[in-house]
């Protein structure tokens, strides 16, 4: 089976710096993973012996702690400061920035809706940077049940789709008469996601490797289901099914950014096989 | 003929104020026309002795001067103060607020984006109040050949389509970090528009009454024109054609926001016996 990978895909500049700091940090805890890939959580406690803590209460004095990428609370982060100094912040710059607008705009009176999945630990992270309670969306039908105010606020959670953003940002264009729209989608992600969908064109079937949490990856696999009758979304070479490319001529491949490419390469060569 | 109106059309608040304000002020001059509807302008010189210079220069000392509804540029404002106090202002509040924005924006270092066409007087207007050159665009394609900024700040002529300033409004966001949108359309315009569009629908001709000139009676012609095939943009009953109706069950009327009613009432009676 021949194998064509996306033009952009994989590990984007957020992840690949917080698994830099992580290595460098041998013992360290994370509050949370790191990053939305499981493999690669796993690879950095067997070569680093760096662990994931999910409470703030299982984290000891003085522990050597690391920030994952996605951020986390601005509660969380003044509690942890309590319990110890060695914090290593590896939350994604392109992440730090909604949190600074939200901060910002919540403080300037601008009624703050943010773009996102409120369930996501980046969006609780942005969330508890608000001075008033943002308004958190996914689509356009939930905006239209809210007492929209004059002057409003527009955020993304990074790795959201453009195209819808600017569909929810037309709707409140129409409604309110000043609306701050800051474009916090990566351009990793935005990349991504434009090489998907030129890729899914082009192909008999796809598959999207990245964890089955990972907002971005999620993204890459809606993208190309709509260019792209066969897609699959796989988190390494274990879940493929040679029955899937059974009649097929090109198979498309692309990850999301959290996946390392000791993970794609696998899922290559094990399709280049079939 | 059977008539059928549009549910919003004909005089805005705006203009109502400023003939209000020129009928107080007998034997006032107004620096280019009042409103943008030459019979309206004849009536207040009849009757009220209103009259209009096209220059500054033709102004005499002390005179009484009104403001046009669509404001002056900031340099112009301030040689008529040297030559005169007497000075109302009749500039629509809500062109008033463009020119603020403006002022504030450009100040504060956003590239300033204006949508709206620069031969027109108001626009010319909202463009001294600018600190820096704005950008100014009637479409989309004139945007893809400029170099645009981080942070841009986009305002409409008070009297364009609200659809593509929208589309002007998504083009930034893809580009741009920070986008300040402010709708500054008018809301009279906006139900207008769609008072017209509803009415184009179900209608066999459509008459549009206004000044030839004037921006927001273009705008109600081309909506009129997306759903009617046959559309005509007339400044009063003389101009109408009675083989138009030939054939015609329905007729929709709507005019701009500086035609008077006794234009519009006169064209709709000469209309109902054909």
């Amino acid at each position: 089976m021949k194998v064509k990978l996306a033009n952009n895909y994989g590990f984007c500049f957020g992840v690949r710096r917080a698994i830099k700091l992580a290595e460098s940090k041998k013992n360290g805890i994370t509050l949370g993973p790191l990053i939305h890939n499981s493999k690669e959580i796993n690879r950095l406690k067997e070569n680093f012996n760096v662990v994931v803590n999910e409470n703030i209460e299982e984290i000891k004095e003085n522990a050597e702690v690391i920030i994952r990428t996605h951020g986390i609370p601005k509660q969380d982060l003044e509690k942890l400061k309590q319990k110890t100094q060695n914090i290593t912040d590896a939350t994604c710059p392109f992440v730090t920035k909604p949190q600074e607008i939200c901060e910002k705009m919540s403080k300037e009176g601008y009624q703050i809706i943010i773009f996102g999945d409120k369930t996501h630990p980046e969006v609780k992270g942005v969330m508890s940077y608000c001075h008033t309670t943002p308004i958190v969306i996914e689509d356009i039908e939930s905006l239209k049940e809210i007492k929209l105010q004059e002057k409003v606020a527009l955020i993304s959670q990074t790795t959201k789709n453009v195209e819808l953003f600017s569909q929810i940002a037309i709707f409140l264009i129409k409604q309110c008469s000043e609306c701050r729209i800051f474009n916090t989608i990566c351009n990793a992600t935005f990349d991504n996601q434009d090489s998907a969908r030129k890729l899914a064109k082009e192909v008999d079937i796809m598959i999207i490797v990245g964890g089955k949490d990972s907002s971005n990856t999620k993204q890459l696999y809606n993208i190309s289901k709509e260019y792209c009758d066969d897609c699959y979304l796989i988190e390494d070479y274990s879940e493929l099914d040679k029955e899937w490319f059974v009649g097929k001529i090109l198979c498309g491949v692309t990850a999301g950014a959290s996946t390392p490419n000791w993970i794609i390469d696998k899922v290559v060569k094990t399709i280049e096989i079939y």
